[in-house]
């Protein structure tokens, strides 16, 4: 284990957060609130901590799997209990458990909030709330890769800990500067929303929320009634389209960028995900189609709420925990499923999903006809075995963990609906849930004890669980 | 596909059945029920289709795994589709599908009933009901295998099909006589059963019904309140105990008779199994000790209720549905995990879980240390990685089917927590669920829609899945 380039590396993550923490001090300044010291509090800590780490003397700057994984899930971690920080000072979030709770949804992308007044918050907390959805996006790995040039032995592994799906592909040979692309576009989508949600009469602070909380499918609103609150069909569809987009792999749009439209359409998972999308869109809108004025204002329900928690934003224009329990049972299966690999999105991911399928099918075949050799491809490239198997692993880690999460949240709400949607949608960073912790509520409710391990949920779902395990599991930090 | 063989298969399976639907029948005659022609019609309508089919001329005797997954799947269809008829015709159950579903519930042994007033029938009919978990127990298959020899090439494919758990254990050479020692082990055990409820102060009929649902962990009774009935302590911890037996690898129990109880005792499986049990009882106890007179009581309903549900029976002495949240989590836990493979019992099996633990830990330990080999082993034996990938395939398709259930039942009943519970308890052939469909309810309120999904799922987790999967495959009926 190369303990000091571990240290080097989050040091300089903890710098770069402090940088990050003077934005949201500057909203409140514009602001004219007198919250600044919340922010100045932890930018000294920062610091404080990140100078003398950046400092060390690193003669070998090797990294492999294990630091790889080790380094994701501590800067994830550490980023998220620095972050709480300007909440509890500023008095907003007095409870620190609270705060890290909300931090760590922010920076996870997920979107759960223990707040009941969200309106309640100063301008520069909601920014930064909205802020952690967009550092989250893309990753604040390769946010490090794409500004610090001079990690790149190794740093594959991390790309691949951090990198959503179960590939990553090259887009061009040098790996900062594939982050640099993505990042690149990440950026240009957030600013063109931005400018949508300002033709669309938000205000130029809300349309920067909201931007940020669609390009990290996060969900945080400024508003209590989340999207519902515009009470404006453009902006709904705006946004709408936006998380739709969103949940896509972002190689797609590199390619489009390049001109190859054609191939990007092309893609297995682009096509899964529209079908998935659309079929959902259509079932749902015809279940509540009886609750609605027409089918129009159904549709317009549903597709929102099926690119919202298909992409695994949460943002919601309708409870749906009052529509019929087939509705639901379909966002479910959503949530389960979640956005493309190579996304800001969430859940197990569609690639993920294809890959499981065409696993069983191709397992099924084998049972029939014995001693048969059956490959199974995706994007029109065979799926090693050794792919195959990290899915599965994948897929079983998964719903053990919701199962353990959802058997832990019993001993401290009494409802199995909610501890159970609770923990699907945490670890799918999706927001809402069922019942208590339905798209009307939120997660006051649960006990501190609760509230750290659902951010524990977040956390292993957004590092897409093995950095996490790898983390915990004691073999790591065994000597040789 | 040898279509012959099948066929001929078939055709002795239905006499069998004929000669089985003799038992209730003369049970109806020592009752004085007017009901004899409710058998006698099916009895004389199997004959008719089954003995030209034995009297097929079958030159090629030779089956293979697909032929094999077929025979064990159509069986059980034939058979409850036949076995359901009694009930039909004696006007018990006027509803065909609810009679079918009742049947495919008795042959499954899962013990869910559409029935809310069950001692209101005959004797012979509740006699009946019983007898098909004691048949469907030990799989219709082995039963074929113990009674009527010559198919002996080729059935270790049927054989593999029908056994419960991820592999069958050879207990001698000979697979007939494997069939005739667990047969006898399973007769041995049910009367061993019967005597001690017969000292109990249960009647005669009451002692077999409950022997032949126990053994058969089925779970249907002759009571509405089910073991609450008889409210008596040593009914309640013989049912129990022998819930628990007959949630035990068979191969155990033979080595018990050959005198090797040290390595019975020395077994992963049963290991695990007992300490699921024990954990699982404290557990609920404690949980549900504010809610009992004192400690003792929660224990006997805890260790009751665990027993039933670790062993897929679904017998109840308490409505659990109104135990707080954690103990019916600990439940559903169990619903899923199930019992020992090689046992009567369903779920996925304990030895499965185990794997399904054991490759995950393996593969962390590949991901930390890349390149390194890494073996699993169960019982002593290293599991192949065709047989891990056996495991993840079943497992994958199970919470596949699952939530697939769970979405189609949605269509039918408005409540989320009465279909998923519905649909776990039905693939794990264990009988109750939760909410509309609790142990103090019934499947009634589901229409026929969902009935013959659920029979469907029923006869899916019986069979363990992948017969009935390759029996719906179209590539089975391909030609070539």
């Amino acid at each position: 284990m190369n303990i000091k380039m571990i240290f080097s590396i989050l040091g300089r993550t903890l710098l770069i957060e402090a940088a990050l923490l003077i934005c949201p001090m500057l909203v409140g300044i514009a602001y004219g609130e007198s919250t600044y010291a919340a922010y100045l509090i932890p930018i000294g800590v920062l610091c404080a901590i990140g100078l003398p780490l950046t400092l060390l003397h690193i003669k070998d700057r090797s990294i492999y799997a294990k630091e790889g994984f080790v380094i994701v899930a501590f800067v994830w971690v550490l980023m998220s209990l620095a972050g709480a920080l300007p909440f509890v000072i500023s008095g907003a979030i007095p409870n620190y458990i609270d705060a890290l709770f909300e931090t760590v949804s922010g920076f996870s992308t997920t979107g759960a909030s223990i707040l009941s007044d969200i309106e309640a918050l100063p301008q520069s907390l909601l920014f930064w709330r909205s802020f952690t959805h967009w550092i989250g996006g893309m990753g604040v790995l390769v946010f490090v890769l794409a500004i610090l040039p001079g990690y790149n032995s190794g740093v594959i592994h991390i790309f691949r800990a951090e990198s959503p799906g179960p590939s990553v592909g090259k887009l061009v040979s040098k790996l900062t500067r594939t982050a640099r692309i993505l990042y690149g576009i990440y950026i240009l989508m957030t600013i063109v929303e931005m400018v949508f949600l300002l033709c669309g009469g938000m205000s130029l602070f809300d349309s920067v929320t909201h931007a940020f909380a669609t390009a990290g499918t996060g969900g945080f609103s400024t508003k209590n009634a989340s999207i519902a609150a515009f009470d404006s069909v453009y902006i709904e569809i705006v946004i709408a389209v936006f998380m739709f987009l969103f949940g896509i792999n972002f190689n797609l749009f590199y390619l489009v960028l390049v001109g190859n439209v054609g191939k990007a359409l092309k893609s297995e998972e682009f096509r899964t995900y529209v079908v998935l999308t659309v079929v959902s869109t259509l079932a749902i809108a015809i279940n509540i189609f009886s609750l609605s004025e027409n089918f129009g204002e159904a549709l317009r329900y549903s597709f929102f709420q099926v690119t919202s928690i298909g992409s695994s934003t949460g943002f919601s224009t309708a409870d749906f925990d009052l529509w019929p329990s087939f509705s639901k049972s379909v966002i479910l299966v959503l949530m389960i499923i979640g956005a493309c690999g190579g996304s800001t999105g969430g859940g197990m991911k569609v690639s993920r999903v294809m890959i499981l399928f065409k696993s069983v099918a191709a397992n099924i075949k084998r049972l029939i006809h014995p001693g048969s050799v059956v490959t199974i491809k995706l994007e029109g490239e065979p799926v090693t075995s050794e792919t195959e198997r990290g899915v599965h692993t994948y897929f079983i880690l998964w719903i053990m963990i919701v199962i353990t999460c959802t058997v832990l949240l019993c001993l401290d709400v009494n409802d199995f609906l909610t501890n159970f949607t609770a923990s699907l949608s945490c670890i799918g960073n999706m927001g809402p849930g069922l019942n208590f912790v339905g798209p009307s509520c939120n997660y006051a409710l649960y006990s501190p004890y609760s509230k750290v391990l659902l951010s524990l949920v977040m956390l292993v779902g957004r590092l897409e669980i093995f950095p996490m395990v790898v983390l915990f599991a004691p073999r790591t930090w065994r000597r040789g």
